[in-house]
């Protein structure tokens, strides 16, 4: 790990840059002083950081003079804009945005999963989509024993990882429903108090997919080194704040039971087993909400593979931790010591 | 059609039982004498039905003298407590609980899948599980011309099928974490504001699967004449009112294309396709509510299958109509007239 770095925060006002904060604390992040960044309608404000009160700098080209570790959540063009600057200043830049995620001098990191990828950079390494985190994190003990040659996953994603203003979005817009008042969205293309729909993504007019659906798949090649894993996936927001959910069914290369998966993802680091088929008591984005852990339950069969190759899981997992703060965190816990330059 | 029939409504004052209403009136359904029934607590109550002012009777054994067709929609033991009595009575019980479906007696009726099997009844015919309709009414005009021999389901439930009840409590609920209150739920196991959660029935501890999903397979099978389509299914509640949706991918025995498929779905009566990927505007909850059709869109290949026997589709319906009471008033629609005893 680095010895006290100087750490920057790029967006530091968004719902990631918050948890960014509120990780590094939890984590006891060694932090010799911290640089928070935000566009210039935040410059100016002030935030409280372990005793000290830091006031909000504009993000520029040159705000990354003396910087070590350099956390982006502010968009992908924010990042493609901001990042050379910082690299060139010598900041090494873990980016929360999708620019640079299938790059092939970037590592695309969980840290759980092939963290040994994060020595690797040259000045940046990006945090997968939150999808692909929340998916992979389950998979990847079982395709280390038994490769998955097949997924098919359906969403339920929260409104946090459109950001803070979608989150509030949902929050009035639930509020104005229940007040019987009208609410027009300005965030989501759709209403969202008490609905259900597609992603709000471009869709390719061509294949139809939209493009966190993409993500997934093109993420999902690089992370597991595997482009010939073949992915279906459907994208959906649930009006949940927080959390995002996926009902996953999976084939494996050789057969593979339900108590196998159980036992494997009994052990897996970052996951938590959550089946209590008596209680009904499963993985929820509420419980997940807060928590580091990916929960996981539902295991069982996939009644429509008859072969014995198929099981079906349901995970939850905070889309702000995991899928975004905690696992930038954990990549920078993962610097090597540089040597001086 | 049953000329000027004598309509009882048992389960009068539940969220299917006011549908029922509203679809007799909707679709001009003629009723020589209506008789509201429901349990004694209900009983003295009045209600609005064409002009008339109508007492609600408790539901009894006695209550069927006269009657032509009963609707019930009061859950299965007081479906199994009365359906006899009525049939004896003379009575059609076009019955929306669970308790007949799976009785080889009986016909599981969508009358645009199966229609011709109405008059095979023998006093009882059941309306399928709402998730089996919504699932099936777009799968099966593609079934008839290409054999789907698999597929994998996950959905996304209203309240409205655990009942008027639920609905209330994903209000009131909603309501109370929007105000920072705390609330305990009653009627569903878990807090449904802003959260997901499993099915709310029994899971099988020996399967992990839930009754809902369960139900889907069985039912499928019956109303498909098909016990060999494989069927993987998870079953979720999300805080929606009255509409379900799902994630469809089904794999057909012969190749099939997504331009087939939409020009299938174009022409089925009871779908209507809302598939615009420009607009990102797909089949949403919301807007299926209130809706006769089942709404369908999100029609793709299924990037999981390189065969092209595979195809994903996103579906929203209304639970309450097409999903219940919709189905039944169509059910009785198609009576034969019967000779007189």
């Amino acid at each position: 790990m680095l010895r006290d770095p100087v750490v920057a925060i790029a967006g530091v006002t968004g719902a990631v840059g918050r948890e960014f904060i509120a990780t590094l604390n939890k984590r006891g992040f060694p932090v010799k002083k911290l640089k928070a960044l935000a566009s210039s309608r935040s410059a100016g404000q002030t935030l409280g950081f372990r005793g000290e009160t830091i006031t909000i700098e504009e993000l520029r080209e040159d705000s990354f003079g003396g910087v070590d570790i350099a956390l982006f959540s502010a968009g992908s063009s924010v990042s493609r804009k901001f990042s050379p600057s910082a690299v060139k200043a010598g900041a090494v830049v873990i980016d929360n945005s999708s620019a640079f995620r299938m790059d092939p001098n970037v590592p695309l990191a969980v840290p759980e999963i092939n963290g040994r990828r994060i020595a690797e950079h040259k000045g940046i390494i990006a945090v997968p989509n939150c999808s692909a985190i929340t998916a992979l994190m389950p998979l990847w003990p079982i395709h280390q024993k038994n490769r998955i040659k097949r997924m098919i996953i359906s969403t339920y994603q929260a409104a946090s990882g459109a950001g803070a203003a979608a989150m509030e979005e949902l929050v009035a817009s639930t509020r104005a429903n229940l007040a019987g008042e009208s609410f027009t969205p300005t965030v989501l293309p759709h209403p969202y108090a008490f609905n259900v729909f597609n992603h709000d993504t471009r869709i390719d007019p061509e294949t139809g997919y939209n493009e966190e659906e993409t993500k997934v798949i093109k993420e999902t090649h690089k992370i597991f080194e595997d482009d010939r894993i073949a992915i279906g996936i459907t994208c959906v927001r649930v009006p949940v704040l927080r959390a995002h959910s996926q009902a996953i069914t999976f084939e494996c290369e050789k057969p593979i039971s339900e108590s196998e998966v159980r036992r494997l993802l009994t052990n897996a680091p970052g996951v938590k087993v959550v089946d209590d088929r008596v209680r009904n008591y499963f993985p929820m984005p509420i419980e997940a909400s807060g928590q580091d852990d990916v929960l996981v339950g539902r295991i069982r069969r996939d009644l429509s593979d008859p072969s014995g190759h198929s099981i079906s899981l349901f995970v939850s997992a905070d889309q702000l931790l995991k899928g975004a703060a905690l696992n930038a965190i954990q990549i920078a816990e993962l610097l090597p010591e540089r040597v001086a330059a």
